[in-house]
């Protein structure tokens, strides 16, 4: 009983995973790869969509819990996954809720924009390896949950502005994202400023992350716009899925609604879905992310196949009119 | 842009897939590892229970669309996965429709009882390594289609018998599987031969198929009976899950219900789900796996939520009773 000793080329058949630098000089922003096996009974060597998977963390970390589980929810549909552990204030085990945020001093290298540009960075690495994964990139989604969603509705709303385009500077790389999953977004910074006073809890938690995302000077009405995609969406959008839960205590299911609001006032396709119960930060909402039974929910779980749904509308591959018995004897046996 | 250069503990979290040879001397028969990450913001190290995929082939070969897209949807569960490519009469990409079966010598290497011993193979592969890489012993599952299906019946009744544990022959080793999921199974050969003459074409398939597995003199009644899981079913049998089609026209459905007259015989929990329409050979009824239009079927597909709700009663991890709020606290932020 060896490992990976002579095998055949069949043996050698498995998903590619893989943890990728993404910036010079910085450990913390990687690429982890879910790549599909490019099995000739599939679609073989064609190219598939993909989705970028953004955790949350407030900004201050990135969750496990909203990686590696939802990059294998996209993988088990039958496309390319990849976490993005983009930039934010704290490293790796420090407790958000234990530090003295206002203390550190917020580091412009992690600042707003650089999350929404490692995004970019994400897409031009992709683009750059795009025949050697089987990756479509005129198909790349990109999902979030949290502050992660807060990433893809500002990368949704400025990747076609300079920010974005200046930084990546290659007009061969796609950066436009075909579609955006937003799980329990933070989309209007105005409208969370203006509701501060409803909880003074969760206020003070946002305060010290928005200082570590936004700067001392955070609350500045023009730092607050030009960090609120709810109110920044145009016509270079992506089709837009978004779930939440009326229930949600952290951010309100209002940031929800505030962006289908302005989706529809845009005429961009979106899908919206607010379950009743559940808390902030469900992720799959069933056991497989779970750290407690509170985060089992049979409903809000249902974000998943309603959102495997939605996504076909973009993502599908073409496959044959052949009959399982033709598909059968065509490939041998393949069954 | 490197790739795996200097990165934190946080950025190497990742599912580890790895193919792994089972047999000295045979790079044919192979595990491949879909590991799940052990973050420390869900169950951690704790051990997780696993699955073991066996894709069928007609004992002639090993299909990938019945691989790595049903080990995915088992990670995807939160259940490390494994799949299984066991003694096969045939070379990779040969095709079984074109090959004279007949005029190959069956090879005692490959030929019944191997294939189950495989599955034993590797169960005690995955104990040997079960610290490493998480694994509860007592929680390992088997999931076959068709001729892979067969052989997780097969081992369910012979698992407890010399023929496997004399084979291992280490009493360390938990052999015991802890459920059984089958997908359009063939289960009794006595029922088979008696009901060929129903469609000449298949049986003819099966018959070269059958040599290659059993033996020239494959229809003898001890060989059938040695090979009828149907009739095979005792106290040792574990829990088990079966679905089919009723519009299979290569391994008719009465396989599934004739396994499940046993099963209920012998007072075995199960889970039997025939749906109507669908063809052999639809691994997960779905894009995942499909290879042509007529094998994405939304009614067959959902033999894999049915089957998620079914295992959790076997497979469920302990999970502590915290609000979101309070997990999100003791972990720093982790949502």
């Amino acid at each position: 009983m060896s490992r990976k000793s002579g095998l055949s080329e069949r043996g050698k058949r498995v998903m590619k995973t893989e943890v990728i630098q993404l910036l010079e000089g910085r450990d913390d922003v990687t690429l982890t790869t879910y790549i599909l096996d490019a099995s000739p009974e599939m679609v073989g060597d064609q190219p598939r969509p993909a989705v970028i998977v953004c955790p949350g963390g407030a900004y201050l970390s990135c969750s496990d819990r909203e990686g590696e589980p939802v990059a294998l929810a996209f993988a088990r549909m039958g496309y390319h996954a990849f976490v993005l552990r983009y930039s934010v204030a704290l490293k790796p085990g420090e407790n958000g809720f234990e530090t003295d945020l206002k203390s550190i001093e917020p580091d412009p290298a992690k600042m707003h924009p650089q999350p929404m540009r490692d995004i970019a960075k994400a897409f031009a690495y992709i683009n750059a390896h795009a025949k050697e994964w089987h990756v479509d990139v005129n198909r790349i989604g990109i999902c979030g949950f949290s502050a992660g969603a807060h990433n893809c509705a500002m990368y949704s709303t400025h990747w076609a502005k300079l920010v974005i385009q200046e930084y990546i500077n290659d007009s061969n790389v796609v950066l436009r994202p075909a579609a955006c999953i937003l799980g329990y977004p933070l989309t209007d910074y105005v409208y969370m400023k203006e509701n501060a006073s409803k909880d003074p809890r969760n206020f003070a938690f946002f305060d010290g992350s928005n200082t570590q995302f936004l700067g001392k000077n955070w609350d500045s009405e023009e730092k607050l716009l030009d960090a609120s995609p709810a109110r920044l969406v145009d016509e270079n959008v992506p089709p837009t899925f978004i779930w939440t839960t009326s229930g949600d205590k952290l951010v309100p299911n209002q940031h929800s609604t505030l962006y289908a609001l302005a989706l529809a006032e845009g005429n961009i396709p979106y899908e919206l879905h607010v379950f009743q119960d559940g808390d902030h930060g469900l992720a799959t909402a069933d056991r497989a992310s779970a750290q407690a039974l509170s985060q089992v929910n049979a409903d809000a779980a249902k974000w998943i196949p309603l959102c495997s749904d939605w996504l076909v509308k973009y993502f599908a591959m073409d496959l044959p009119e052949l009959t399982p018995w033709e598909s059968m004897v065509a490939n041998g046996i393949g069954f």
